[in-house]
């Protein structure tokens, strides 16, 4: 290509991830992979040269022990680009299940459960406005040879001809099929895969630029899709309603109350330890009415834990750097890693409820998100992680009475604002999407615990309960 | 406490936190820590109630993989809560310490070393806005013994008196001797200490809550307080000046560019390989003048490194979420873990350069800021970091020919800011601040390579070769 030429490339490349950059409206995904000694690194190389690194960053991932003890997909998500920036992944998801594939690590099954996932994935960052570009970089098997040969006979490149690259080598014929069979399960109109000849000499920053201005320049704006379920989800058969709740549960008194407490507890510190040492994460997810005692609930509920083991999480309004990122995005970077405890005072669940009735989201987003939810705990599940999900629901007068309470209590006064009285005016909106969240995500794996909160001591004992039960069930103990 | 004068001083506190949040003016850090069977898991628990959550973060800190990592003090600084927050630390930096040189893991001098570092970094800490309140839990070893025993007689809280409580029990007399001296050392003006009886059935919360509100209330905003220097350091002889440059290099062809070029890559390649096996972690420094090359040079080095190992850091003016801590922090978070390089394009020493120049900060903060540099790096080259700090350099005349380049090179037009201009006209104070920080931070540990840029071939070149003499230096080969 002429120097001109090759000039003006650089300069459309640069202009349109500034562009990018300036409407914050998306993030842009390059993933690279393929054959070893297809000079990935550098055509990165290269293209970091071109592009503004400010902008952009490489993620070449080794995986840590950190990424070992969360989810597998938490390693992408938490890496994920903010709009605006341009994240280049060397292989990534799609070189795991490659390169296990090949090695035999996988079976077919796996393999294929694991390209659905994948499809799943790009599913998820394509609803949430990210712009994927997939490279595939081929070449023959003898040509790989005689290039990784050459490179091992000069002592100046030497370094370069690994024994990964000779492995991979020796597998290029089962590379070779299951990409083939990988780049059909994945490519989408939105993000096809580009396949280039990769054999050395042959120029491949020109046609990898201008395959990236193109897709820079598609209008992919947000688009909702509806995700293909994972199959695995099945949701359980008891679900519950609010019109379960039969009134108020009988009062306790303070003594038997504080005695049944400090039993509950004791109990639960036990539990918990057992299950911090087994390297076994928890999620305990704390919904509920406004003043249905969330709070005290988790105050009691993590008075039986290790300061050291656990955290809790309040979720507002997501701030505006969190807006930058796919809506689960918050959520990934908050789950706890194996053997420790993550108590969500709110949750993702704000998608389908908050967000929902004050119309902060259109209803095929809200919709999606039933989906999305369950993909996620799904991930969360297969990890290992022990899912507890409580929803403390109380009735309409009850939460007026308590916030009449707040009013005139000082260190409540904060608590009360306007929105939880205009929430008020929107009761039967919520009721209804309560109820719909109940019956979409009610999962046998990750059912929900509907709680009646009217009388508070009944309901932090009832809370406690049910974080034990669940403990018991998975640490299979008396 | 009558009831009411608890529902008061919980006002107060809130109130105290609320109006943190509010002003954003500085973070509050409460260090919890002392004998083992005084509550602090309680008090902590009871604080966490009566504070907003969504402002408050405890850290009761496990050292990760990660965090072994990096260099020691990393896992305190990226953990430091953010201006408008309050950050709960058990034990923390103090306890590391403690509780080693109880165990003799440390010998006396090592642990007098380690309060030194400890007075410093919460001199950093008080030098940034930062209010530290400072708890120490007291108990008499008898009563600690019977409490521990009454503990483990109950099966509903046996759980809690674990054998690290009774190791500690046994060394009551050395923790106790230990935390005088601790305590003597790092008592100071802002922050003293405040010790209290945690016999069981004493009323910690209120003396806690009393003193956090006085503390919190205090105006210790951005105090620059002159931090005590570590007394490592050792300035090197030769200092370099920007008068050392004797002129334009001579010129370079292009054929022999190219041959030199790709023969020091393929040995700063094997070098950095072989740092990588072994665990070492690189940071290269990028200084200079505008349009002196870093972008080209930094090109040049990264070619010779695999993409899983290094990141370049570009840094540019903190956002809006890093002002929010001390002006370290942002460093401290990009730092390479062991086993990785990572190149910062610019860096900490905007601190003294532009900061100072452009008058963002007092002259006694930049002045400050000198130590504070070498206290940081300091932190790095003992945890083994390889540290090269390059300045490019280049003369007034070949400034002004690049920028009038630039202005007609399109992809190269968005590099020529009205910044670049307006700095041009401050080239003496520039060339004034870039001597004076050669003075100030040229360590024997960490010198400054001074590169004449006005050559580009041969900056690129003088780079690769500095970068590979500091690893050979370092790895002890030929």
């Amino acid at each position: 290509m002429s120097s001109k030429k090759q000039e003006k490339l650089r300069f459309q490349l640069l202009s349109a991830q500034l562009e990018l950059a300036r409407n914050e409206d998306r993030a842009v995904v390059v993933l690279v992979t393929g054959h070893a000694g297809t000079g990935k690194g550098q055509l990165i190389n290269r293209l970091n040269h071109w592009l503004e690194n400010r902008l952009t960053e490489v993620q070449a991932l080794v995986p840590s022990e950190e990424d070992r003890r969360h989810p597998y997909w938490w390693r992408y998500w938490t890496r994920l680009p903010a709009r605006g920036r341009i994240g280049i992944f060397v292989h990534g998801w799609v070189g795991d299940a490659l390169f296990a594939g090949a090695a035999r690590r996988l079976g077919e099954g796996a393999f294929a459960d694991h390209l659905k996932e994948i499809a799943n994935f790009e599913v998820d960052l394509r609803a949430a406005g990210i712009t994927l570009v997939k490279l595939w970089l081929d070449i023959d098997a003898d040509i790989q040879g005689q290039y990784l040969a050459e490179l091992e006979a000069d002592p100046e490149t030497r370094w370069q001809a690994t024994e990964e690259k000779w492995q991979r080598h020796s597998q290029h014929r089962v590379i070779e099929q299951l990409g083939k069979q990988l780049r059909k399960a994945t490519a989408t109109d939105d993000s096809p895969w580009l396949c280039l000849d990769a054999s050395p000499g042959n120029d491949l920053l020109t046609p990898v630029v201008e395959h990236m201005i193109v897709a820079m320049q598609g209008t992919s704006k947000t688009a909702t899709v509806a995700a293909p379920s994972s199959g695995r989800v099945s949701i359980a058969p008891a679900v519950p309603q609010l019109s379960d709740l039969t009134g108020h549960d009988s009062a306790i008194d303070k003594a038997e109350y504080r005695e049944q407490l400090a039993c509950a507890q004791a109990r639960l510190a036990e539990l918990a330890r057992r299950a911090v040492w087994r390297g076994i994460p928890v999620v305990v997810v704390f919904e509920g009415h406004d003043a249905a005692g969330k709070g005290g609930s988790i105050h009691r509920l993590t008075s039986a834990l290790d300061a050291r083991t656990y955290r809790v999480c309040s979720i507002a309004a997501p701030s505006e750097q969190e807006l930058l990122y796919p809506w689960q995005w918050r959520f990934w970077q908050r789950l706890p890693k194996d053997g420790s405890v993550t108590v969500f005072d709110r949750s993702w669940y704000g998608r389908v409820l908050v967000e929902r009735v004050e119309a902060l989201i259109d209803e095929p987003e809200w919709q999606l998100g039933y989906q999305q939810i369950l993909d996620f705990e799904d991930q969360l599940l297969r990890h290992g992680t022990v899912l507890v999900k409580l929803f403390l629901a109380i009735d309409s007068d009850v939460q007026l009475k308590r916030f009449k309470a707040r009013a005139v209590t000082p260190h409540k006064q904060h608590k009360l604002t306007e929105d939880d009285w205009r929430n008020r005016t929107r009761w039967d909106d919520y009721q209804r999407a309560i109820d719909d969240m109940f019956s979409a995500t009610h999962q046998s794996a990750a059912p929900w615990s509907l709680i009646d909160a009217n009388n508070k001591r009944r309901a932090r004992l009832a809370v406690l309960h049910e974080v034990t039960m669940r403990l018991v069930e998975r640490l299979q103990v008396n």
